[in-house]
This record gives C-alpha cells, structure tokens and sequence, in this order.
C-alpha cells in the first residue's frame, strides 16, 4: 500500500518524458523499459507515436489534437498503473496544462524534461521531421513553429548533449527508486 | 502460465458483451465486475459509453466511428490483460469483424451474446436513444436502422426476456470459470 495513492493497491510509476522532436525522447523510454524489465517489473511503453498508429491513425498535430492525444495516453497510463504496471510515455506534450492532466491523473508521476537544443535535433532528426518541415511540408513542430513551454519542476531534467541516453536512463531510475516509486 | 497465451504471464480474461442498444449489456457487465472485485480479482470495466465520453467525445456512430471505437477498446483491453485484470467491454460492437479482431488480440476472450427483442429494447430505452429515434432525431442505431450481425458462435448467449440480469451474469461467470480464464 502507498500513502500517496488510493490505498487500495500500489500504483506503478508513470514516466512522463517530454521534449522537442528528436531531443532523445523514446530512446530513454526504451532504455528505462529495458532496465525494469530486466528488474522483473510489468512495463509498459505507451511511445506516442505508436498510441497514435494503434489508436488514432488520422489525428493530426494540432493543439486540439495534441490535447486529445495527451489525454487518452495519460488515461491509459493511469489504467495501467493502477493495476502496478510501470508506464513509460513519450510524447512531446508540449504544453504544461497536457502534463499536469497527467500528473493529477496518476499518483505516482514522474516527469521527465529531455532537453536538447533545437539546432542539434535538426541534425539528428532521426525521421526526418525536420526535413520535412525545412521542406515546407510541415509548420506544426513544437519548440519551432509551436511553443513548447518546459517544466518547470520536472522530477528529472536531462541533456541529452551532456549526458549519453544510458546515462539519462539511469538519472530517471535513479529518481524513480529515490521518489519510492520503483 | 497458460498454455493459450504467451508464456509469459497469465492473461486476464476479456469478456466482450455484445447486443443491440438497451439489450442490458451494461447492467451484466456491471453485476459480472462486482462479482469479479468481490472475489479480490482486478478488474476494469471499458463501458463503451465511458471511453467514448474519456476518449473520443467527438466520435459519433457511422461504421467507421465503430471501427475505430472498437478497435480501441480491443487495443486497452488486450493491453490491461496482459497483466492480469479481467477486462469487461460493453459494446454494441455490431459487426462480427470488430469483435474477431478483439478476439485476435485477447488470448482469454469471451464473446457474450445478450438477445432482446427490439421491440422490448425500445420499450426498455434506458437512455432515450429509441425516443430520440422515433423523433427522426438520430437513425444510426444498429439492429434497427444498421445491421447487427449476431455472433455465430459465442462463448455465452443470453435472452435478457429470458433471465434476469443477476441470472446472465451467473453465465458469464460460469463460463469463465468453465474455460479456465476466471
């Protein structure tokens, strides 16, 4: 049983990682996945991009749509971790309002701020987002042509160009067994 | 560890009630749940009325709406399963293909079957939906202005004319302890 939640079963963790496109988001999600699997925990990865294939092929990227989305992956997460399943969520959920739903939803909630400057992830640009938008296919990249306001007290903060994705993977576990939610 | 799913861990049983609006699908779902808890079982009831209003408040009722609404469901369900909670999806789901698709996904899956006439159903009309109908209001209710196709070959078929709500959720419950997945 936990304090800090219904009392009526212990909540697992919900890993909130947030931050611009290829600021190094679903990498730590797969490493910190990888981690508490090894560990013998129930884990679950609710990647953003793979919620939205499964759930919502033609949601776009709108604020409406990002609300929406952010919504249903942070009802899922609260579902899952209240059976004790650990949660991992990638989103970038550029906005504070779209996190705090999922913070006041779920009790045992870290966020995560993976921060990395937008210059370097238009050279990583692992899917060729920002190609695209260079291109004039796309405009609705958060931190570019949308705000992205980031926390302000994250459970944790990483840059991923100091710190390897192994690296920010151990900072959110570490924070995750200091916090007792692991 | 069971033999019918992956190895892994024990999956919890679906048990994906089907039947025209009104046909007391709800109401079994919810005595089935009570039971469920009762015996100290985790179990989520995804009322399909309660995930539209969480998730898709905009969704309405074409095939499409349906398809997708059901293959969301059958998504959750699959997931909350697979770490061991009994999931209860009440659903007009009226096309045999999306529940084939949740059987699919969901090793533990019990298709219910609950049969009422439509006459008794529009008399019953818990929700208005029959009324607003009448009114010329809506005309997308399956089994009347839609087809619903009615499975071949559930694991359960109840006559809500027939027993009482109290007496269809004894049968699920039978059933589920018949198959080995209660």
């Amino acid at each position: 049983m936990c304090e800090k939640c219904c009392g009526e079963r212990n909540h697992g963790a919900v890993i909130w990682i947030t931050g611009i496109p290829a600021s190094g988001k679903s990498t730590i999600a797969s490493l910190v996945q990888a981690r508490l699997a090894e560990m013998g925990l129930p884990v679950e990865n609710l990647d953003a991009d793979l919620v939205r294939a499964n759930l919502s092929p033609n949601l776009g990227y709108t604020e409406e749509a990002r609300d929406e989305n952010t919504k249903r992956l942070a009802w899922m997460a609260q579902m899952l971790s209240k059976y004790g399943v650990t949660v991992l969520v990638a989103a970038v959920s550029p906005l504070q309002k779209y996190r705090d739903r999922a913070r006041e939803w779920c009790p045992h909630f870290i966020e995560v701020m993976v921060e990395c400057p937008l210059e370097v992830c238009k050279q990583r640009d692992p899917k060729g987002l920002y190609a695209r938008a260079e291109r004039g296919e796309i405009s609705d990249i958060a931190g570019w042509h949308m705000p992205f306001e980031a926390p302000e007290k994250p459970e944790v903060h990483v840059n991923t160009t100091e710190l390897s994705a192994e690296e920010a993977a151990e900072q959110v576990l570490a924070a995750g067994k200091q916090l007792g939610y692991i």
